[in-house]
């Protein structure tokens, strides 16, 4: 199966279920998984079995209309007092999600748009509303990624962090969406890919993506984007966004920003992608964005299984890298404290 | 035993084996062991199991002493020979630190200043020799330690990376020393560690050091670095170093790099600190510098049980950052492309 195949997120063909790529499951195994208790659905996201703010969003659509089917009564008001207490459940799995919450008030006023009509004929458009949603997104995805496309020449190496593609939207992704269908249309393109601590959404959701589409890529640590840079193997760096506030500051999964000023630092283009609903107008600046801070084991303890990456993908594994002399205020040694000359070079 | 009573590598009590902490058992298990066979003693310093350019300087001595012991000959000829074979073998497992081939030479040299000597005498000297070595690095760690301390004020934060303290020296360390040093005298510091991957020497082993040495300090993955930085939290970041050319340009630890960009745009002072040994002034400039390519495993695998970090270390974990808008090329959605105005603010 080709990666733009790979649905993270369906309907089971009865429309009784959500079927899911379970994202923990990941480099190891593809394993898809078939939820219809709220419990379960719920747990999904809890998990981050399902992950990537549109994946979620497209998710919380389905289950909705899944577990509606379940309420067991003719009257519109029960139906909508139940579907209302799920809605609530649900979305409060991951609470700071916006792409969750927003989707599931879709649904519920498409329900109250519809308050007229009998409970077969609501869920009939619940079901088509999910499946727009769906659709919504792998538009917003083509559209991202024609326009990322026009940033790109045959040959370009785009440096990638975090996850941003297929299985954490609808089809193709934000930042990944112009490799993939570059890839797609026959561009050469390659790719190095950070692995992303603490989580490595890079080495065990990206690394799967590209290698599943055959892109060239090739996985780093986090701490390795400066030598691959510095050796000018990457032609623009494109990178996801959570929230991007009214003048642009741009919150992303951590160590963005440090991608961000060693791009500056090696004249190399840097590009956020994300859909226009990411950009929050009421928000001025990064300032006011909250950084939401997790648990210290995520850090100290390995939470996966080894490998923690696709078998087949690149590594480029550098032990050491140089740092420029005019980077260096001073060097001590047990001589004594060496400071730049005029030439910000050394004379030892 | 306090981190400063620490012996990373020392001569057994019959001179006939190097005894070393094993590095790579930490921070789980403080497990010495015993080597005295060529393969076992190339495969410690391959393997990281002693690391730190100046403890394997140190190592790579006593290894040539307690292997040159095993030459079954009583001609010098034959004797030199040999250790320039064995010497040769040592100094292929690892490239890029000046110090293991700087010390093999150094006893290569000893041997043949005394040539006019029987095989006994010149394994004396060779043991004077080493001992002399590891004496030296004890007082070039204090020196160094010293002048760092003038760079330090009372309540500084520092970063660091990798680990270039007690173990990885013979005492204090090199850009550890300062804050060891600091802390014995009552001076308030603390640190942030980058945890430095793959192999995790920050997490593992200077954050078992500062733990024992009851410094306040905290874990971070290395893409926590620029959030760190940009929230004010650092005073100065302090590496060690590999190699230094003449130029003042620095092989240390993948990443030292990019802290220094970092360090440089947020106006944060970056000081290198190692000893002057390190400086090789027949090397012009950073490009010369030979970077060690090691093999795809270390990032693909976990090759430590967790925990990876000492269990009361604190880990400072932000699951995003903000890049600020000055940074950013452009910022691509389904609607478009937009670039930054004149004022290098956005404007949707």
């Amino acid at each position: 199966m080709k990666t733009n195949e790979l649905k993270s997120v369906k309907l089971s063909q009865d429309g009784a279920s959500v079927i899911i790529l379970d994202q923990t499951a990941l480099p190891g195994e593809e394993k898809y998984i078939e939820l219809n208790s709220a419990e379960a659905l719920f747990e999904a996201i809890y998990m981050l079995r399902v992950r990537g703010a549109p994946a979620i969003g497209i998710f919380a659509a389905y289950s909705l209309y899944v577990l509606a089917q379940q309420i067991k009564t003719k009257d519109y008001n029960e139906f909508i007092n139940e579907v209302g207490k799920i809605s609530k459940y649900l979305d409060s799995s991951r609470p700071t999600a916006v792409n969750l919450a927003a989707q599931l008030r879709r649904m519920e006023m498409l329900i109250k748009q519809n308050a007229d009509e009998k409970i077969p004929q609501i869920l009939n458009a619940m079901r088509e509303e999910a499946d727009k949603i769906y659709n919504e997104d792998v538009e917003m995805c083509k559209a991202i990624s024609e326009h990322g496309l026009t940033l790109i020449k045959d040959g370009y190496c785009i440096m990638t962090q975090c996850n941003a593609g297929p299985i954490a939207t609808s089809k193709y992704g934000t930042a990944l969406g112009p490799i993939l269908l570059g890839h797609e249309r026959g561009i050469k393109l390659s790719a190095y890919i950070c692995e992303t601590r603490p989580l490595l959404q890079g080495a065990r959701l990206t690394a799967f993506e590209l290698d599943k589409a055959g892109v060239d890529s090739t996985l780093i640590c986090d701490n390795m984007a400066s030598i691959v840079m510095s050796e000018g193997k990457i032609n623009a760096v494109f990178a996801g966004c959570d929230r991007v506030a009214r003048n642009g500051d741009t919150a992303n999964k951590v160590g963005t920003s440090a991608l961000a000023v060693l791009a500056k630092h090696y004249g190399i283009p840097f590009y956020i992608f994300g859909p226009s609903t990411t950009i929050d107008l009421e928000c001025a600046s990064g300032e006011e964005i909250e950084i939401e801070l997790r648990k210290p084991e995520e850090i100290k303890e390995m939470f996966f299984e080894k490998p923690i990456a696709p078998k087949n993908v690149k590594c480029y594994n550098p032990s050491f890298d140089v740092t420029n002399n005019n980077l260096i205020t001073a060097i001590i040694t047990e001589k004594g404290i060496y400071k730049p000359k005029g030439d910000k070079t050394f004379i030892f």
